[in-house]
């Protein structure tokens, strides 16, 4: 654990400004949660009222305290906190846990007040958990720091690190963690992020040996960097991290605006960069936990086969179905494996993937443990799903069944038992099994398996890549604004980005003498920064194949240019051959409100206008980042040659999306847009025939 | 009920055939269950090596039995099956439930000893349930016709029928339901559906009044004309029927092909008729259950407006993001009722929707009822959403609360009640409100109602409605294939389908006089039975605007139309004016295996031909379920005038919709394949350019 949050989540002493003899309130329930949970370290209550509390000495203030104090909770109403924090200051307390509510969740007056209270706490050098936040659990060393109802029951520890925006929503998320056996080893509530926000937290939470996987709720990010920080530091790791961000929709992020204050971004912005890092993104809270209990008790898959034994075929076909879906058919099983099995199972089973061994192991055990071993060991299978349902009376049988099946196994696998009993889960918990409660959330558990395998495994090459050489770019014009279609050019070509050749005429003759060089007919844009492009058509013409048609064409923009802007500054009419008929694609670089600059490639067309069918990252990516992009979009097989088309070079689209990737994180904050629409793809070749660079 | 399966649902006696006295085997859980389960009816074991089981005279023969038997249990080795069926029938018994396995399951010899069972059984009048199935469960009337470890455990009786092909899913959906305190009325297992089907069993199952909602576990189905039947019944009894179909994507259909060995049919073709009879599709079997859930204890919505009161801004976030995802965006509240919750809820709350009125309700039960009540009371809120979690301290007063706001509410509510107590499920339950597991599963749960209601308002209005006019079609050639262009226009003018012209010419002299006439470019299609058009180009010519081009594009056609199959018949060649631009949609009439003709519409282009985004329905349709077609599409915001456009007319698609689906029904098994394609919307305005009929 990094030095900086250990106050906060591993103290060897507690302090309680504001504590009440009362246990079940809010003020009182933290005493009693460390008192009834065997606390190790001390614990001062404090409050003039008291002189003792519990048959423990209680202070009239921090400063009053004989001994150090790592953490102070703080239980007094929000007007009083500010105030609080000299006489923790004096005790020399420098970390804080503020249960009180009354801040930014209220806006206007509670907003001030919470700005106010960050200013002094970083004044006085203490670091704030909320306020209004329910406080933190570290199951490991019984620090209850906390007044949530979760803590009521039983808080065994385990090798999750869980830590949630949400009060309310995240002491349901523990509670549904507990009811699957899933050991929380932290449990930590961050509210109102005043200072300390989830990523800091998860960031130290995953870095203590004892814990194996991070999961975070988030509402909303503030610094998109503190992410990406967690997300390297959790692939260093081998740690998976998976993350439920609520606010996917307009009406969700709306619905997020009044809840935190803080916009939930776009969406797909968040999407893509948890990908490019490595981040599991989970659906739901259900999800969350699934993955979570694959990540706790499961190895990494080699590969992305899939193979199933059930006793279901109807579950069979549901798990088929759901890996389909999510892009991971299942393998055939090789005609040795298939053999194999066929002389395995009863002749009413099926010996295809997904195997149904059907009821029968039940009088017959060796039929699992035998198949499951001969579908582990196909060449074309990297992770198995066994699937059960009920089957009460059988536990202990089944039990011992699978201890034999882990201890044989050479690959990774998972049990989907439906209404398992809790003496099943537990046991096979205890073996390292991780046990799923559906026939869909096992694929998508496994699906999760896969994917962060695979971004382990990128980012593990990535890693080993040597340093990329600094780019070094044309000097731009110092004001801001669009730069001309020939500057931009200039710019992009010094990245390699492939343009449609543009010549500035500056006469209808120059520019009737440029068209006669191409072999295609031409296209003339009017190039003015006092016109901006996109606009309307009424700076540019297209299609003009004779010398007559470009020279009127070249008096009709200058003309209509003057009538429109009389005195309009005009650079010339760019000259470029059209395009050749090919796919067309959108590369764009933007400024995120969270990430910062994000890369984002689209088809053009109706897939990107009518659906949106996009994808973005945090600039820059390498061309590797780049091909994963393209396999995200909806349209993908448009680039393979759907609709009798012969295909485009991705290898060459994923190269240019790195490319202007780069270009964006060198330019860093100078750009503020710049997007290359339509590039045109047809075969190997790739043209952008029309952009725009926007700097700040 | 009516009187078909009475004997197998509610038999008032029962042999079994082939019993023992082992309680443990298959053949002997049956009888143990009757007894234990307190069956109301005669009992009676047949084996000839018993005297007596369980003190229970036991019969040589079901002829030996002195009383009359409705229902025969047979739990005979597959090869003594058949024979078994000569004695029923000897004693009288019409109706029987199938145990064994070794039939179609096994394939080869199996599927050949299941269609010898067939034929006896159909022969002898004996009606099947099975073979290889589980069995049945009336839990109203303590049947116990089954082997399932699910009768291991409780089986309460409640409003749920529940019928599944998949024995071993099934077992784990009916676990599943009594895990949720949702009674099963009926558990049902199929298996191989020699005879009875599962859509035969839910149309009776439905039937009887304690039932109220129907649920099915579909692998594959071989007569649609029974679901569309089961789905009517179920509508004009207004009990909603939720059905979990697997085989969606080629690798589970592929799955369940070698599970049943049915095809699961076009999983589209499927989406759309479930839709166009009322039928809710859950995706998998917790999803069935939300829905299940929602139907047994809640009333119908009158609209779309779903209002959410949390204790969680997070999971209200979530909520707001599904609803939107779903089509389901939040209603906005009335500033009356905004200022009304705002007066009633803590300062740190949010009083719009999602409303989130914070963990304070527990210390002030008051503010739970009045902005639940408030709520509900809002124009735009059709159905109350409630979230709560954990809260184990406080299920009696939450339940006190609920008593009373279920006693005020004015319109339909659920309650999503994260990690909720097994007491409060049932204290709710007892209340007659629905308990959700999640934020997600609520909101899906809840469309699942306002989609139910819909239906059952369009299907009311359906039902009004007068009958339609039959059509009066022209007289069409004898033989079958493709009719030529003229003929399918004739056909299709006939329903009213708008056509851009079409006029036959014999020389080229003819075509250019036929083109004059057109103010548009004009396109030439060879006419002639022995070329299929669209095969290639090689057969048409297209954007002909002079004399000369016109002539020299007849010659051309001519010409390689004979060298191409010299002594082709000719018929002439289509002469027909250029559709100007517009929207491009493809509507299809075909036969699908399952359910008969269907009628399709897709968006032309790359939505249809990559995404493959296209609906169906069965024929014929009304305009108004066209409609709903059109509203399915992932494209339709196409045809609100999307990237510019100024739209098409949906109501004349829709009319056209609803005219090719008559043609269809009209013609029957006489046609084959018919395809619009394309169809060229503008405005108002709507014509197919090219067009296919093949006739049987």
């Amino acid at each position: 654990m990094t030095a900086s949050l250990q106050h906060l989540l591993a103290p060897r002493s507690i302090a309680i400004i504001g504590a009440s003899e009362d246990f079940s309130r809010i003020s009182g329930r933290p005493l009693k949660f460390l008192i009834d949970k065997n606390y190790g370290g001390a614990i001062y209550p404090v409050n003039p009222k008291y002189p003792a509390i519990a048959g423990r000495p209680c202070y009239p203030s921090a400063a009053a305290i004989p001994d150090p104090v790592d953490l102070a909770i703080v239980v007094l109403p929000a007007a009083l906190v500010v105030k609080s924090l000299a006489d923790l200051a004096t005790k020399g307390i420098d970390t804080a846990v503020v249960f009180s509510s009354g801040f930014a969740e209220m806006g206007g007056e509670g907003a001030r007040l919470q700005a106010e209270l960050a200013t002094a706490a970083h004044a006085l050098g203490i670091r704030i958990c909320g306020p209004n936040c329910l406080g933190l659990i570290n199951a490991f060393d019984n620090v209850m720091a906390t007044f949530s109802q979760f803590a009521d029951g039983p808080t065994p520890s385990g090798p999750v690190g869980f830590v949630t925006q949400s009060g309310a929503f995240g002491t349901a998320i523990a509670a549904l963690a507990r009811r699957r056996d899933l050991g929380l080893g932290y449990f930590v509530n961050t509210g109102n992020e005043s200072d300390i926000g989830v990523c800091e937290v998860l960031h130290d939470v995953i870095s203590d040996p004892r814990i194996r996987v991070g999961a975070g709720y988030v509402e909303g990010l503030k610094d998109g960097e503190r992410l990406i920080e967690v997300a390297n530091r959790a692939l260093a790791l081998g740690k998976p991290l998976v993350l439920t961000k609520v606010g996917r929709t307009e009406s969700g992020a709306r619905a997020a605006l009044s809840h935190t204050g803080s916009a939930a971004g776009d969406d797909k912005v968040f999407s893509g960069v948890t990908r490019q890092f490595g981040v599991v993104r989970a659906r739901n809270e259900e999800h969350m936990l699934d993955l979570v209990e694959a990540f706790s008790h499961c190895g990494l898959p080699q590969g992305r086969g899939i193979g199933i034994v059930t006793q279901s075929g109807g579950a069979g076909v549901l798990m088929a179905d759901r890996a389909e879906e999510l892009g991971l058919p299942l393998p055939i099983l090789s005609a040795q494996t298939t053999a194999n099995l066929r002389a395995a199972i009863p002749a009413f089973g099926i010996a295809f993937n997904p195997v149904d061994i059907t009821g029968q192991f039940v009088a017959e055990p060796g039929l699992l443990e035998r198949s499951v071993h001969l579908l582990l060991a196909d060449e074309a299978i990297h992770v198995g799903i066994v699937w059960l349902q009920l089957m009460d009376a059988h536990v202990e049988k089944l039990l011992a069944l699978f201890s034999r099946i882990k201890a044989e196994a050479s690959k990774p696998f998972v049990v989907c038992w439906v209404a398992a009993p809790a003496a099943a889960i537990h046991g096979l918990h205890a073996m390292g099994i991780p046990v799923l409660r559906g026939a869909e959330a096992a694929i998508d558990a496994v699906a999760g398996l896969i994917e962060y395998a695979a971004a382990r495994r990128s980012w593990a090459a990535r890693t080993q890549r040597t340093a990329e050489q600094a780019l070094s770019l044309p000097a731009l014009s110092a004001e801001g604004g669009p730069l001309s279609a020939t500057e931009a050019a200039g710019l992009l070509a010094s990245v390699g980005v492939p343009l449609v050749p543009i010549t500035l005429a500056h006469s209808a003759e120059e520019a009737a003498r440029i068209a006669r060089s191409f072999e295609r007919p031409a296209a003339l844009k009017l190039q003015s920064p006092d016109f901006r492009r996109g606009a309307g058509d009424d700076d540019a013409i297209f299609g003009l194949t004779t010398d007559s048609e470009v020279r009127a064409a070249y008096d009709e923009l200058m003309r209509s240019a003057q009538a429109r802007h009389p005195g309009a500054r005009i650079a010339g009419l760019a000259v470029q051959p059209m395009a050749p008929a090919g796919l067309e694609l959108v590369i764009r670089l933007q400024r995120d409100s969270v990430f910062g600059m994000v890369v984002m490639v689209g088809l053009g067309g109706v897939l990107f206008e009518v659906l949106g069918d996009a994808v973005f990252r945090a600039a820059p990516v390498s061309a590797a980042d780049a091909a994963d992009m393209l396999n995200e979009l909806q349209g993908r097989d448009l680039l393979d040659g759907a609709r009798g088309s012969t295909g485009v070079s991705k290898a060459e689209i994923a190269s240019l999306i790195a490319n202007v990737s780069r270009l964006g994180s060198a330019l860093g904050s100078r750009l503020l847009e710049l997007e290359l629409n339509p590039i045109i793809a047809s075969g190997a070749t790739l043209f952008a025939a029309d952009w725009r660079v926007v700097l700040e």
